[in-house]
């Protein structure tokens, strides 16, 4: 559900998309062990840095790209279920990163549209944004259930970018993962990657990243001369 | 302590050190998630990807590493229990990567000496032990217990190579953390680094790596020509 709390003007207006898991709250080494305890339940033996380099993606997705082409697909469905309630365990430990309430206060009182742009379920979605405490800063979010195809795909980001009113031109998108800099690029929307969640910069670079940062707290410390900066200030604004 | 299951002969001999969490058996998510649970029982919030990337250090230097120089260091100790606590948990789980065993067999079927050259605590090396079910192949192992200074200190390094009567001239290390490199490094052994504990191919090159493979796997399907092949039939034997 894309949920819309703050009231648009209809003029031009310059936004940034954010990923959550690995990028805003500390949760993608959580969502790794989850897969892995998953797969496990249904004898699939997946190696826990092949999964941590699929977080990110849709559920499906992940759990496609994992297992063999040949396997009885059957039990895919148990597996995604099974993942939801081996994390949704964590719901009380998820932590914020450091600096990410205030990243988006600072974008908000910039005038910038936030949107929450996740591949995540949506209770799991809930979960993280209680961690974060940063409600009252986010224009819209959306969730697994907002578009058919996940990230890589760009779906998501179009449905985040339509619910604030906020053209691809006018946008930048943050995320930590390999798939977010791809589904960035597939729109051409200017990409910043965090290596927070565990990808390196050099693995983010690869993927398109135009620049990567440590986490909230290091975009917050350089943010007028990163490209959310650019946004903040518009040269034609 | 250093277990030595096989005489060596007095000759020249060649030899493998292998590091074991997250280069031969799928432990170094494990180890990361234990150790935020044990910083959070002892409220401090340390990053995952931060805690992930000293996976491969010794305890008390991780622990040193990564929290404040001022804080009270009186609690260090219980924060290195609560990780054993939380860490023996997941011994049942324990799986080696596809290819660990069977790498392990086929250095030691071409003749070469087999070190484990871990700093993990002595009881979670045995589970690992339990896990890779290869102690018929493996010669001598060092623990925590075997050396003052732990990775990347290249201590536990020596003593593995002294155990199997070995000089750094004529070993190989395989370890999949920037700390395996460094270790490595100091005393001029040629590394092999492996992704498979989670940290990327060009952090391990910038780290030293001389070459980096996937996994066990991989270096299987390529050992003729990886620095270990070179080991298994020396110009000069």
């Amino acid at each position: 559900m894309i949920t819309q709390s703050h009231a648009l003007s209809r003029g031009r207006r310059w936004g940034v998309l954010f990923d959550v898991d690995g990028t805003l709250v500390d949760s993608s080494y959580i969502h790794t062990l989850a897969w892995w305890q998953a797969f496990r339940q249904h004898q699939h033996d997946v190696p826990m840095a092949a999964i941590h380099r699929c977080v990110g993606m849709g559920g499906a997705r992940l759990v496609d790209t994992l297992l063999p082409a040949g396997r009885n697909r059957e039990a895919d469905a148990e597996i995604l279920t099974s993942h939801a309630a081996v994390f949704a365990q964590s719901w009380p430990s998820l932590r914020p990163f450091d600096g990410a309430k205030e990243l988006l206060a600072q974008c908000h009182a910039g005038g910038l549209a936030i949107a929450l742009a996740s591949s995540a379920r949506r209770q799991d979605l809930a979960a993280n944004r209680r961690a974060l405490g940063a409600d009252s800063f986010i224009h819209a979010a959306t969730s697994a259930d907002d578009a058919k195809a996940s990230k890589p795909a760009p779906d998501i980001l179009v449905a985040a970018l339509e619910a604030v009113g906020v053209l691809t031109a006018d946008s930048v998108y943050v995320g930590d993962a390999v798939w977010d800099m791809q589904a960035a690029a597939a729109l051409g929307i200017p990409a910043i990657g965090v290596t927070c969640g565990g990808t390196s910069a050099a693995e983010l670079r690869d993927a398109g990243a135009a620049e990567v940062y440590e986490g909230p707290r290091d975009i917050l410390d350089n943010l007028q001369a990163s490209a959310i900066g650019r946004l903040l200030a518009p040269a034609d604004a």
